[in-house]
């Protein structure tokens, strides 16, 4: 027996997210058919996280274990052929039995993707956000620190959140920049909520919109109410980056 | 009693094509159908020309009449509103009743993309061809002037072509350029006929490739053959960049 690591790449809009759900389109379920029809039995996949209708991968990890012995070219080579035109295997890797796709990850980074100007981008409407009133950066780049370091995300959780328990997570890096009318926004940390990337892009246009202030989120620490912060930005504009292990 | 002319942008993704076909998704439907809601009748549109399956439009023409009087924002703002997200209304005008959009063209352009690299880029898969092997630049550049100026393009039409008759037409301007991994394809032209442009494209990329010779299109001019031609590129490479009127 062996244990294989896939980074994947995927197109997450004809997906209704990543984890299988009955009668669904799910990466999941698209990655243990190819596998089941490699190993004519049902192979369980594991990855180092959900992602949410509509949601991105640009490097998703997963991990399965097999009795086919194949080496490394001929695993991304052999998943590419199988696998639909939306999902991309970029490379495979032979692992120690122990590692964890989710477990073992210990930091994982976002990018959030906000078109802002009055026309939208058609070829592009699946994987931005069109935001066409103006979006001050002075504004969100006051909120951004706020946002770093060590909090109680209680408040940045979909209410349908699965995790029980803590929901303290830290903040490493949140870089936001502009590029011509693009504004992209890259976060890393050691774990997110559901939901909790989109909530906090949403609060922070809507402060760059004049409609919240950026107290909002020292006020969401303390109270724990969702309905202090701003909307929950949309799926096709969130990508996950990067996840990294020990 | 007035006559409008939109100028529209499409990605044709989910489109067979540009015209109405029985029981098909096409966009002179739902343009007609966006304008029956509007006027309560059936409200004949006519195109520059059509576009195939999944050919995309950056600038394609229209015109209607109409016996609603609305200014030209209101036209552009109801139609946006009504259209679904893979068509835009880029512009709406009041034209003088003779202008016709296919018979008053004197020019048009179309650019086709596409990836040269090894690895395809998952996001954009639907709005570029993705061509692995290595294309030399210096052979399509021998062959591009071959292509410019007045010739019988028989042999570089589908044999579905529904143009009867002449089949000479000229071509004012062809570049061709390199940026990154991309090459783009710009070619202007009084006139195309059906995958002409996406026949011009295949030809170059396997001139390219090494598997055909530059020579095998004064030969098509000649013969008049098909064969002697490289394959017809996708047409999800391809895009209506610009119409041109006197």
């Amino acid at each position: 027996m062996e244990r294989i690591m896939l980074r994947i790449e995927y197109d997450g809009t004809h997906f209704v997210g990543y984890q299988v759900q009955l009668e669904k389109r799910t990466v999941q379920l698209e990655i243990e058919k190819a596998l089941e029809k490699m190993h004519h039995q049902h192979v369980r996949i594991y990855s180092s996280g959900r992602t949410d209708s509509g949601v991105h991968a640009l490097d998703q990890v997963i991990h399965f274990d097999t009795t086919l012995s194949l080496d490394e070219a001929t695993w991304k080579h052999a998943l590419t052929t199988l696998l639909p035109n939306d999902i991309k295997v970029k490379s495979a890797h032979k692992v120690e039995s122990n590692f964890h796709a989710r477990k073992n990850a210990t930091q994982k980074t976002y990018r959030y993707i906000v078109l802002n100007r009055k026309e939208h981008d058609l070829f592009r409407r699946h994987f931005e956000w069109h935001v066409p009133q103006q979006v001050s950066m002075e504004r969100i780049h006051e909120a951004v620190p706020h946002i770093l370091g060590r909090h109680d995300f209680t408040a940045f959780a979909a209410s349908k959140t699965n995790v029980k328990g803590d929901k303290t997570r830290t903040i490493y890096r949140f870089d936001v920049f502009k590029e011509h009318d693009r504004i992209y926004f890259d976060i890393t940390g050691d774990g997110f909520l559901t939901h909790m990337v989109r909530i906090i892009v949403g609060t922070l246009i809507e402060i760059g919109l004049g409609k919240k202030e950026v107290s909002c989120i020292p006020e969401a620490y303390e109270t724990l109410n969702r309905r202090v912060l701003g909307i929950t930005a949309p799926g096709h504009g969130l990508y996950l980056k990067q996840v990294q292990y020990k």
